[in-house]
């Protein structure tokens, strides 16, 4: 949570941290400002103290509304600075901040750099920093230990409100998905229509589920996963846009908005097959939904994520499938691992990875998505089913969304002969 | 545009650039691989090479899509990799970037380094990077000076074409939201309702903007600028959701939106008011429009852009405005450069601040915006209007999406007593 940030940057013998970029589809700055159109802000955190802004004067009343104690970046001269650097605006830039930092008592010690930028021009200015301040180290952390993705791994009620609300948009637009693809007319070459006659694509299903996210309050800053087939057996294929709605081919469905602006995400998959089931994709989907309520009964608080992980690929590998247990990187079977937190990253700690330390846990506070799968994209075949979960604070494991576990999806206007 | 790569490569010194990060929302990558599910990949390119696309096994289908050429990181073992580095990650993965660079030669030289990424991994990565690679400079670049920003900043037809397409979809947004407002009912105390009788909020505004955005194909990753009243007068402010719409104040209404995965921009705006203008507010705008037109009277092809501000500054100081030209940092007035270039990034070379080099030019094939304004918080008023430009190859000045210049709206169910 946000307020183990100064023991996190104690045990990580950091004296402050700086937060550079926007505010919006920026975790780290997000997590301070709130979102807002803040840009190009700086945000200074000293250890055992408040977090000051620094904000262009055009954004003055946005960076008031984050609440925080705010100060304008043009008390700085940059352009005098621009002239002191010969021109050069990566060393202008390092020497305000130099500034900024010194205004804090900031010349020595320990300092990590944060935040989604792009990262040519921040480490252009970070090489000209540490050299301007030769006294300071300057540290960037790794993605799955970085004392922002350690504070963020547990949720405070408020955030875990705002991604069960995201919880209930997704679930709703899949809903809507599930109801407009089961009421189409079917080709008698099993083509799903649309309502004007012609066949129906991955395109069309994928312009009404944005529609659908908008209409909610949502954006899917990430995308959406609708593939069918093939492209159902590659986990991360988003789905092609000409491919055409069949009945009987697995659909994988993996949708993952959140709040607009870059704010809590949602994680959740199911899989399809309309109208009925080929009998080897079927049993693929038995055995995955088997070891989901398997992992599910399972879950302990505080256990090592990764212990499920075990779990799911023993379960797969004992009913013949290749797994990250004995094959390096497969390319079927189960080829990724159990799950991973979700928050303002809609990837982050815990992770469940068999290589994962024991620290990546089931804590208390912790949202986490459960997704085994089967992959057989030479079948033709793919199978994923995913929820998102809340390790509550008093024990219980809440399901954050609730939504069928249906394969088949009965067509309405349609019947097998 | 993409073909000038190389030059800039050599007259930047650079022997290779290395990008980083995903295909979406991160123009760099965009620019080669063309948006996709693509993330954590690593694109390598030498001089006058090819380049090659680094994809994770998941995203094998979607990296194809790019028509590059393609290469699994799973080749390299990043497992085996983090056991030499005694579990530190940001060193395993600089030691795959090294093997990366080998593979291609890079032993030494100067190598660029680019993406939109999360800073403090990339930054830790390539710290220890530097170190295992004493022989290579590692660089980054200014945002302003960018290999990439130069050869982004003159277009393809075929970007400008994208471009256009993006400008028709933000016109008629604009055009759908001009007719709602206008065909609303209107409380006795001028504010607008809506249909169920409630009063009609700048939130109610911006979720039809959004629902629009979607229908028609396109996303707004950086939000909209709805601002009424003070909010207008504060260029960056995007408007409180709560504020009611009412007659006869400045609506600044500024659109960014850009296609579904952070693909190309188009940046627009108009200012209205409703039912009747304020004298004062239609005096500013009557001056905004006359300086907007003279601005594109006088657009010269390859003339240095920062020319025109100097001209906008010199009429509104005429009229009595403060402007940068001789006040540091107005908080009124006309506090801002008159425009910017549009691409795959919403605000890229060339750059119209007074600062900005002569090779900021209007040189053929840039695209740009020209936006003027005038803004007076504590008067509550502020006016901009806004267009999108390409200077074409055949000398021509073409605006890229057509939409009216009246500032008052008559409002369809109100006359003024």
């Amino acid at each position: 949570m946000k307020s183990d940030l100064d023991t996190l940057m104690q045990v990580g013998k950091l004296d402050a941290i700086v937060v550079l970029g926007d505010a919006e589809h920026n975790p780290p700055m997000y997590y301070f400002v709130g979102g807002g159109h803040v840009t190009g802000a700086v945000l200074i955190k000293k250890r055992d103290q408040a977090p000051v802004l620094f904000y262009n004067d055009m954004e003055r009343d946005e960076a008031a509304k984050s609440g925080l104690d705010t100060r304008s970046l043009n008390q700085f001269d940059l352009e005098e600075l621009r002239k002191q650097a010969n021109g050069d605006m990566l060393l202008a830039t390092a020497m305000r901040l130099q500034k900024i930092l010194a205004d804090f008592g900031l010349t020595r010690g320990r300092v990590g750099v944060y935040g989604h930028t792009e990262f040519s021009s921040t480490f252009g200015m970070m090489l000209h920093l540490q050299k301007l301040m030769p006294e300071v180290e300057f540290i960037g952390e790794s993605g799955m230990d970085s004392i922002f993705l350690r504070a963020m791994e547990t949720k405070e009620e408020s955030e875990v409100a705002r991604i069960r609300k995201m919880g209930k948009v997704t679930t709703e637009v899949v809903r809507r998905v599930a109801e407009y693809l089961t009421s189409r007319e079917v080709r008698t070459d099993e083509v799903l229509l649309k309502e004007d006659g012609s066949p129906l694509t991955i395109g069309d299903v994928k312009s009404k589920i944005n529609l659908w996210l908008s209409e909610l309050g949502a954006e899917n800053p990430e995308g959406t996963i609708f593939a069918i087939g093939r492209d159902a057996g590659v986990p991360h294929s988003a789905g092609n846009p000409t491919d055409l709605i069949t009945l009987g081919k697995t659909i994988v469905f993996d949708i993952y908005p959140c709040e607009p602006g870059g704010g809590y995400f949602y994680d959740f998959t199911r899989t399809w097959s309309l109208g009925y089931a080929d009998p080897e994709a079927q049993a693929l989907y038995d055995q995955v939904h088997e070891v989901y309520n398997k992992v599910l009964d399972n879950f302990d608080l505080n256990a090592p994520f990764k212990q499920y992980q075990q779990m799911v690929c023993e379960y797969f590998e004992s009913k013949g499938h290749k797994s990250q247990l004995n094959t390096k990187a497969p390319l079927d079977g189960y080829v990724h691992s159990l799950g991973h937190g979700v928050g303002l990253n809609i990837h982050e700690r815990p992770f469940s990875g068999l290589q994962a330390g024991d620290d990546h846990r089931l804590a208390p506070g912790v949202v986490v998505t459960s997704e085994p799968g089967l992959y057989y994209p030479e079948k033709g075949m793919g199978v994923r089913i995913e929820d998102t979960y809340w390790m509550r604070p008093d024990g219980k494991i809440e399901l954050l969304a609730e939504y069928p576990y249906d394969f088949v999806l009965p067509m309405k206007k349609w019947k097998k002969k």
